[in-house]
């Protein structure tokens, strides 16, 4: 087999509203360029990538591989878009379309899954090799760590650990997905938002109704100011959301007997105002002999974990591609290409 | 690497009643043997165990390698049981110590992973890489088959399906796990016969009230009989259980995007009165790219699918070792036997 080539791995995050890449060296950034992330279509998005991406190589060279994480639906294997709720990249083949491309082999994953990956890297020394993550932003994101591996499922559509169910007759999911009572509809900002504007309507008098009153909103960013300040309505909205948030970790400790549950998202700015209260949740829940053998901590990787996710991933794919234990479909890629 | 010798492969199927083993051929079984479980101690259940087996051997030859399934949660990598709700295992490392007994390599493994195992083999052909498996029985156990094999978490206690929440104010579960409203505690036998019995008490009238007054119980059974008579509160109890079972399932395609989710155990007996429901809860509430990839399956592979699915274990192990997939305990242990 030939040696492979010498050359940077890439990272690149997609997300909403920017889309960064950087040069990946093991755990760490090298150099990386953003730019907002045009959603006006799917060739305006794919053209910044490729932007982005030839900005980035003539600081750290060409790239061996890139790997990508998107908040999308990805059918692993061929890269393929098959939904997406806040870009427009549903229904393209974005791995072989940037594969031809760039000309290197590219690697598209779910941007939960690549921010897994880079956790496993930065909660213990040496990298965990079972890691469940929960992401709480907008949503509710999911990525698992199986062995060092991400987990996808049979296509690469699984690990939806938001869209579990923790209580079948609990509010429909604020996402596009058909369910009541799951992860997103109970801990995602968009809930606490739904929960403090309910909260307020009820209680003109309490803060948030004030607020509601004075401001005509009121958002997740309120009830953790006010909780932050002491106001007990607010910190009881973050009690339930914290409840609701150990359910579903007591199901991810029973279904993964992971090492570490990991939570992670924009709202884990605030994650001492909660994560006590699903810790406590979690482990009254989960079977003893589970519940003992696993950790539960708040995402450290910082805003740079999709870019180090994605970095990993297209060095994980290298390596199992030389191994032979790859997808047959990525192999051939690797192998057409001439990197191997 | 020298050949590996000619030899059987051995299953065994540690139920709380009774205890099987057979010679398993691909996946059929070619002989068994099979005695009550002794429950009075661990040393009467090894040393029946050993004897069973060892009746086994007269007819299929001496074996390479004997796979065990039992209901235990079960640290695989050394085999050591550590806890049990029916059998007197708890504590007791199994695996060396029938290893040492044997002298070929024994895995041990809970009987849920090793029935999933032999329906990935019975539900389609070539047998299914991605798949789970819930056992309604007394409880509720679950398996998982991910790219062929048992998937079983860090240290071998994971995929603890029946203890996956769905309805967190929901019933206490009966088992000895400390949760509330996990499957277990909504469609296990036990939380049928629960059921019955609250119908009965609080409407004398019906069919389920009018068993209790004569009969001093009800019971499961008596639920089945008396919703195929067309019994209208029977078939409402099914119906609950069957609207659960398919919360849970949704959650199982959610989190592993299997190619199948099967539903085995001795409820299964009963099928037709609550898969239909199960299915159209669990895909109103999947994902929809997940729904439309998986299959759902009552369990086909039949009362000998534990012997089959243990016999199946010990030959991927055997192959892993093959391989240097295994993790090193196992490796060395079948090295240090002379098998390789």
């Amino acid at each position: 087999m030939p040696e492979r080539p010498e050359g940077a791995i890439l990272g690149v995050d997609v997300g909403g509203t920017k889309l960064a890449a950087g040069h990946v060296v093991g755990r760490e950034v090298a150099a990386s360029v953003e730019r907002p992330t045009p959603l006006s279509s799917a060739r305006d998005l794919i053209e910044c990538l490729e932007g982005v991406v030839g900005d980035l190589e003539k600081q750290a060279g060409p790239p061996v591989a890139i790997g990508i994480g998107i908040p999308s639906q990805i059918e692993f294997a061929t890269g393929r878009v098959i939904s997406s709720v806040n870009i427009p990249l549903a229904g393209i083949d974005l791995r072989h379309e940037l594969t031809d491309h760039f000309g290197v082999p590219v690697f598209v994953d779910n941007d939960a899954n690549c921010a897994a990956l880079a956790e496993a890297q930065f909660v213990s020394d040496p990298p965990a090799r079972h890691l469940v993550m929960l992401t709480l932003g907008t949503g509710v994101g999911g990525g698992v760590v199986i062995d060092g591996l991400i987990y996808r499922g049979a296509t690469g559509l699984g690990a939806e650990l938001g869209h579990v169910v923790v209580q079948a007759d609990g509010p429909e999911c604020p996402g596009t997905c058909p369910n009541h009572g799951c992860l997103e509809a109970l801990c995602s900002g968009t809930a606490l938002g739904r929960d403090a504007l309910e909260l307020a309507k009820a209680k003109p008098d309490s803060r948030l109704g004030r607020a509601l009153a004075k401001e005509g909103k009121v958002s997740g960013r309120h009830v953790v100011e006010y909780a932050r300040e002491g106001d007990e309505e607010s910190l009881g909205l973050l009690e339930q959301l914290g409840t609701w948030l150990g359910v579903g970790i007591s199901n991810m400790i029973n279904v993964f007997e992971p090492e570490y549950v990991v939570v992670g998202g924009g709202l884990c700015a605030a994650a001492e105002l909660f994560m006590g209260v699903a810790e406590r949740e979690a482990r009254s829940r989960a079977l003893p002999a589970l519940s003992d053998r696993v950790r539960l901590e708040v995402a450290t990787a910082g805003p740079a974990a999709g870019i180090v996710g994605a970095g990993l991933l297209a060095t994980h794919m290298l390596a199992l591609a030389d191994s032979g234990e790859s997808n047959r479909d990525t192999h051939d890629l690797i192998a057409n290409r001439g990197v191997q």
